[in-house]
């Protein structure tokens, strides 16, 4: 049977699987299950294009790092048959542990268990069903090997993960202007004294790479719509797990109650455990079909906050550069407390507070270098003379107040 | 507060809403809840990034309507404000009344009722809560108002519902070779007689129109791997449906396991009905919520299929010009009673055979009509000295076979 | 010296020179010329984009034929590297013999000459100079090399010469109705039987190709503006000739003058030659230079002419699928006669009549063939169950009336 | 006669032409003369796409600053019909007072008028051609009317000439790095106090403007082997200019030799003056046939440099953050001498030194002025926390030593 087959991407056009594996793995259920999960969660409530998946995300890595390795070894970089399927096989695994809404799930659902840590668990598993021939794509993700570079191309600053998210995330927001230069960035790669380093030309490139992540980041991932329904869904899970820990029933597919019924920690996660497959069935449809049913929750906060996400009415989210005052805080709260007729506790699922933060470039860890011709390496930060690097190196933090629409006269934009 | 939002939009940029009524229309649950189901139902099962939903067609469509407007009033075409903003409303809510994979929908759920017919039963639904000021839109929707080419703008063979969803799905299936040329194709559009033409000099790019759509046809709408899925999925809700009315109990969520439940005619869904209302509530995830949860049936054949379509282990699918012989099928059969353990019956639901068919264009109803400079108009399947009108009009059908791979040695295609 | 080097091309983003000798070819003057000459002549002055130039179209179908080889080979086509090489070289030099204005040219100046005949003299005196390196590609481009399918890569109804300049004109014209599934096409290619093919899967999108090239036809190559145009220019060459050849002294670069003042056949092209070192000076920017000083020229009609060009004051064109009635032509011309106070036999160059023809796909010659999965190989023309293969095959023919704007009321569309 | 025709544009799509005035203007001469001059004079050496010209710029500009009119109307601004026309007129013409390759033109051939200077020139030539009615434009392009806003989308650090020519320039180059939003910018446009503004919201595409700006100079209109190509050209101007005024008889067309001929300063260029028509007659065709005949001249010098630009045996360009020592130049003029048998003094034409520099933002003159929902405006420099206005600010100057590539091994890159 031949493996080798081509998907139709609209990003790239076409992607070929390279090796029999990758194609092994793709059809392998733990795979399968990031068709159901989207890239970038809510965000289609701001932008409706945004409706990418992580299995989609997972493919188009896939391309670039058939590219990145092509051009490489192109350059006389020292990459053995084995070592490319490995990092191949690293990068389409790489978010495998990534569940529905993986934010508010971490938080209040899979307590304690990061994606990350789960992606290492469902590797481990999949090792295990594959005779351990994952056993060098594990070493290079968890940058056990010593050709550092290869670990880099699935996870740094310019790795082909960010490289396909920040291409992908700007084509299905129809956000062009994130628009980043990936085949050059790529066709600029090379490797120095093992490890990845960007030849000097490209380093326009890079600026303008670190500058589109900036705006897609304000634009899009902390965009304040976005940021407002994430936390809605937050809001409603939380509710939902302490409703459940009341013992109240709820409707939910039975992988969500197992979720909602049973406290878990890190350690729980095993490679053969059945909290492992009950989270291997979890996607974006269980906790799209649980909310729909709580629109009738006997528990009004639960009803009213997903009636919310159901019929997109969104808080109204402000964002300021300052802390909110605790005075106004109240006043939004005692104002809910009358309009829905709930206790001044139960306010808290619908006025809150909270803050986000990002920098656009961190100059701890893994570094962006830039290779000049006489052999020279430097860190982009002093490359450059124009990316102010103390300045996006520093967190930028916003504070967000969300209040439902009602209590306020200002609505938000609908994008 | 100002309800002339843009939507960024990945295939036209960005989309203006034109009239405050369009914006209270888009707020309304009907709406909303198209944002959850898919354009192409299934379709990301072969094209990954065919995730577009309804909701985003919408507004596609809607972007192209005032396009049109502008053009043909430019042209001398006489459009009142009132009939602007109604043809609009009528492009808007075209699809309103579709369900989740409408087709499987509709001959085991809500039997008798067409998507059509939902429509309409929306549309008045809407028409009473924004007291009566649909009226014009959907006299407009169902052909009864005089000015003939307001309708043919929203259902006619040329109308902006095809422009977009061609554009539309050829962008996010990555198919790129559908791309038709919709500015220029509404930039020839013009008025005569009361009717929608087509300036001769457009006639080139009609005729890519609608070789392009044939193009589509074959390649992905009835790709025979995503016929191959809606038949699963037909398969699967027809299962539940039978084992409902047995009295089995199936899990599902409310709405779902409402229709399950009943029986219903068209007649049975009025504006005001429990049936609407259920209805309205119905979306992708809801069937994919509860296909996931049938796995784990009782019932063995319907737990095979939901876990086919759960982890993508699809049928093996035979296209021929010719039906299948009885022999055949019954061979296949046999084998499946035998592989499965299941009765000669059951099997009906894992190897079977079916037709579908398509034509590229219709010569009866209504026609794409070519206005030359001397004001005389023609068909375009007499216009074109190309386009063999009598080959296109014709159906092509197609025969379907279904089978387990399991059971065939040939295995489809993955794209 | 590395000479693998990477252009950027706005079509497909990056070619890279895949052999030395391409390098070195490219470097050449021969080749460098194709630098100033327009791959569509006057076509700018209707679609202002489309400057692209010979040069940029050889790049563009070296970039196709080295995707091709790859596609071949990977179905196991026996391509060695001393083929794929001369194959490559063969496609970047397919136009080299290419003029200025070829039609033109070659019906006045370079008599007898086409641009193929250059061609082949061209890559002779090549051959030579790079010391019989050329040889196998010379082969393969006459078609006297075993292997029929590196020819047909080069030449015939679907080489990658066709792929590329569709695709290309339809990204500079910006008709981007035209495009093409380039890629597509090119992962269907395989070899059979030493011929080139391309699978069964692939016919609908050779339908596409085949009518976007005829669309293509209609609205660029032969739209009656560029047309117009062309034939404006062939009246001033012609006149140019005529007045040389009467020994009236003409502005002009020495290259221009000398084909102005002798008179040639086929054979006195040599790869030794005066004649051809003439040529290979030639550019576009020698017969716009000489028109604009003709503009001053004593002889009244040249001036007349050469200004139309200069300041695009171009001739009304009218088409007709009947030829024009000899009456018309002469109410024409008298009135040519005394608008500019010319004899009758001088408005032959203002007031003229010819024909123009096309057809959309050849059925003599080399065929379009489709392999289906039994190994069976149809001409598209039967396996197609759509394109009229009788109609498509059959030249269009049309007639053009190209008077002076000033003698008739109607004005030609600015595009 | 119906004037509101419309352009195909590539980048576009469609222009459509807003008055009947703009349709007079490109018609005439002093406009379509634009048609043959490259918007990026020899770029094209580098980047074989760039050979768009000023009159496709001046159409894309025009594009912009209709839209950049709906939406400043569409927010309240108020913009006269009289004015509507004269701040398209304006920014229709804003180049039309550039001449071939302007840098070198400016220097040599038309000494003291610089582009900005003729197109005043022209355009009051033109005013009195259409009796007076671009006074306003004119007005307007002076900086001399009261909206000042009008003026800035014409002529500031975010006019529509800008927008336009990035979007342009990355396009036709292929390096897409470079796009920019200019549609979200357009929309975010707004006037406050009479003067132009950004809603806050538009901050990052803001950002993202300069930083792709900057990117387009270091990587295109800096390119090194750009700038090699343009040095190499004025020095083949010069030298022409020298020995014409010696009294050498050079080949070229008469406009051409006209300015070679005589020394002008700016105040001979009066709006009917000789020198002006013919300056009107010039373009890059004058020049580029001119260049291949002097490849014969009997001057070795003028000879051995055409030569070089006709066959792209381009200079070796050396640029680095500082000045050159004046022994390692020496020594290369010694070469040059040795090598092509040449004086000393003839050798600065071969061998030479040079810088140039560019600041991505000025903090004088016309700032990028953000306005926020409370009403306060703000320099961008002070908006954004990321600018390092200081450095952007700070122009950065390159030296340059460009040498021929025989008399040293290392080769620049073709691209």
């Amino acid at each position: 049977m031949n493996k080798r087959k081509i998907f139709n991407d609209p990003v790239y056009g076409f992607v070929t699987i390279p090796y029999d594996i990758i194609y092994d793995l793709i059809e392998h259920p733990f795979f399968q299950r990031m068709r159901r999960i989207k890239q970038l969660g809510l965000t289609d409530y701001v932008y409706p294009g945004a409706l990418h998946t992580r299995f989609s995300h997972a493919l188009g890595a896939l391309h670039l790092m058939t590219q990145a390795i092509d051009v490489l070894r192109s350059k006389g970089a020292d990459i053995t048959e084995d070592e490319a399927e490995a990092v191949t096989i690293a990068i389409l695994l790489h978010d495998i542990g990534h569940g529905p809404h993986s934010h508010a799930l971490e938080k209040y659902l899979v307590t304690g268990a990061t994606h990350e840590h789960l992606s290492r668990v469902m590797m481990d598993r999949l090792n295990e069903e594959f005779n351990g021939r994952l056993e060098l794509a594990i070493r290079i993700f968890r940058n056990e090997y010593h050709k550092t570079f290869l670990n880099q191309l699935v996870a740094s600053q310019l790795d082909v993960d960010r490289l396909d998210y920040l291409n992908r995330d700007n084509f299905f927001t129809g956000v062009n202007e994130g628009v980043i230069g990936y085949d050059r960035i790529i066709k600029m790669m090379d490797v120095q004294e093992g490890r990845l380093v960007i030849e000097a030309k490209g380093i326009y490139s890079i600026e303008k790479f670190i500058i589109a992540r900036r705006l897609m980041y304000w634009q899009v991932y902390l965009h304040k719509t976005v940021l407002g329904v994430e936390q809605l869904l937050s809001k409603i899970i939380s509710r939902a797990k302490a409703l459940a820990e009341q013992g109240v029933a709820l409707e939910g597919t039975p992988a969500l109650k197992y979720f909602l019924a049973h406290r878990f920690n890190a350690d729980d996660f095993k490679p053969y455990s059945k909290m492992l497959d009950q989270f291997a069935k979890l996607d974006d449809t269980d906790v799209m079909a649980a909310i729909k049913s709580w629109t009738h929750s006997s528990d009004k906060v639960l009803a009213i906050l997903a009636s919310k996400i159901v019929d997109r009415h969104l808080l109204h989210v402000t964002l300021h550069s300052e802390p909110f005052s605790q005075n106004k805080l109240e006043a939004y709260k005692e104002q809910a407390v009358n309009y829905y007729n709930i206790s001044y506790q139960d306010a808290d699922a619908l006025v809150f507070t909270g803050s986000t933060s990002n920098s656009a470039y961190s100059t701890t860890g893994s570094k962006i270098n830039i290779l000049y011709k006489d052999g020279r390496v430097q860190d982009i930060a002093d490359a450059s003379d124009q990316l102010n690097i103390s300045v996006l190196a520093k967190p930028v933090v916003k504070y967000f107040l969300c209040v439902p629409k009602v209590l306020c006269r200002q609505y938000e934009e609908v994008k």
